[in-house]
């Protein structure tokens, strides 16, 4: 793959949607001879056409945009009024209305349009495969194409659709799984025995991703045979990222030792900090994305206004506890460096 | 720590208790300049004391051997009863009795005894850590101990113990994981993930295990920072290991495809793969260990000869499909040059 190939460090950006990634923190990994990405979701077409100018004035580099395949996926209308009901006592709480639990495709068509338009290097998937003519098309305009996937099975699908590399996440990685449906088994590979089958299932080149925390994780998954390492969560409390004051802070703070998979918020199972919310609500939230997601949004974005993290989504890899507040670069090399340092070591201890 | 220090090459052999494990398979370990492994669990201490000495007519290299640490945990003696009932069908359908659901020792103080008398290089411990004392007259024996830990707040303890080093299980192992209490929390740390922690925590030497299938999982385990990977489910299919000739067989059926963590055989959370007494029961076991154990043994016991992996326990980690039937040594140094190679590659590759 082109972009992999050329670049200096294995570092590759998560895309982080919702505010976390910036175009600054996309042009400061590019920058630093990784690769930066935008991610598309939630956002407008126009947003991201913006977003996409920002990064190019800021960098010449390659960089990577995201974007939710959503489909149209059939969701419970009562347990989701349900679920709206059981919520009334947060917004009271907060002082918000809830939002509408409505489903949409987070505008796949103008978003694919402007993919096309700005021939970004590279676009990556998440929550499905798009069929193979997009990524034919997306090839024809000189973007190429990753699937991010969870299982073998997945990564077969994506191979055969015409991907030009996989994103495997495992279930370490924080914020949402990038799992074609809405299930949460509960009993997902781990990440390097997931790479293992995936590396079976499929020749394409690898981009491992989920709980790296560290340039020696960096290394591992290297050796492992992945030709990149994706990292999110060691980036959220760079000063490039737009994570908010709680959020970046509830990283490191020691009351916050714990992740956990959970619907609450937004209807799919991604990771995040341990908070009340969750654990009030993840058991009785309904498997509807993104019909969840409007409905809490209200009170994610006050209770984050009021410097409430209890009731905030605080997406976090299992690896949360060692991100630091230094710049995206030095974050990027020092990764890098230690990984290189790593492998060297490894490689020399057992040379013979 | 002297044993890990003087391995050429950086695999160690899981130990598997209840028949799969064996002097042979030890020894050809041990041979192949790794580290061999004996499991004390489920035997008594003279059958130990036996397997120690047939190990050492086989070879001089050192070798490990791995104890059960149970006290005695308070079990809900309702429960068991409940399950027991729950049983009796089973115990028809494969015309054996039940075992009696009792709790035990197994003989610890016995094999303390034996492993004191024959001087053996290293012991480690599972389901626990031993008092410091214990710990300290192992090494004034010449013995060198390793605790299996499953968080960073199990290493402290080990740490404290004056444990000379770390078995690091990821959720992704086979058969029991080796937590120093009996819960099945669901939400694990991945290998990695896990390392990163045990490692930020301790200074110990750390080895690394958990569903590793090829030696490209060694290396990165390696990288990530242990000093050698541990593997079981590799050498399952072995000549050398007595694993029943449906469970050898099961590892690599597609009609084996998951495996799960259940407590439906022993009462306590194993992975293993998934057949129908695991669905049947796995539910409605009690956290009852090694009560349940004795419960299932007949059946278990039966099935097997009957040849029925369906009332078996099919210990197994999530690399099991990779397992292959060669003689131990060409796996283990199969392992080690692949480790090898893969960290080579690796080096080279980002050198710069």
């Amino acid at each position: 793959m082109r972009i992999l190939d050329a670049l200096d460090i294995p570092i590759v950006l998560a895309p982080m949607a919702g505010g976390a990634g910036t175009p600054r923190l996309a042009a400061a990994v590019s920058d630093a001879g990784g690769l930066g990405f935008l991610a598309a979701g939630y956002l407008t077409a126009d947003a991201l056409r913006e977003q996409i100018g920002q990064l190019r004035e800021l960098t010449d580099r390659p960089f990577g945009v995201n974007v939710f395949v959503l489909g149209d996926p059939a969701v419970d209308v009562e347990a989701v009024g349900r679920y709206r009901d059981r919520l009334g006592a947060e917004a009271l709480r907060y002082g918000v209305e809830l939002g509408d639990p409505v489903g949409d495709d987070d505008h796949w068509d103008a978003k694919l349009a402007v993919l096309h338009d700005e021939r970004v290097p590279l676009v990556s998937f998440t929550f499905g495969c798009p069929a193979a003519e997009v990524l034919a098309s997306l090839r024809a305009a000189g973007t190429e194409s990753a699937v991010t996937v969870t299982s073998a099975a997945e990564a077969r699908l994506a191979a055969a659709a015409g991907a030009d590399a996989l994103v495997v996440q495992g279930p370490e990685a924080g914020a949402h799984r990038g799992s074609f449906d809405n299930e949460h088994r509960g009993d997902d590979l781990g990440l390097l025995a997931l790479l293992r089958q995936v590396g079976a299932a499929s020749d394409l080149p690898l981009i491992a991703t989920g709980g790296l925390a560290h340039g020696r994780d960096v290394a591992a998954v290297l050796a492992a045979g992945a030709r990149a390492a994706q990292l999110g969560t060691m980036f959220l409390a760079c000063p490039e990222s737009d994570a908010s004051a709680p959020h970046k802070a509830a990283l490191t703070d020691p009351a916050f030792s714990r992740t956990a998979v959970t619907r609450a918020f937004s209807g799919r199972p991604p990771r995040g900090l341990v908070n009340r919310f969750m654990v009030e609500h993840g058991e009785a939230a309904p498997a509807a994305y993104p019909h969840v997601h409007h409905l809490t949004k209200g009170v994610r974005r006050a209770a984050a206004q009021a410097d409430d993290p209890h009731a905030m989504s605080l997406w976090a890899g299992q690896g949360h506890a060692f991100a630091v507040a230094a710049p995206a670069a030095d974050v990027a090399r020092t990764l890098a460096r230690q990984a290189r340092e790593a492998l060297a070591e490894a490689a020399e201890r057992w040379a013979r």
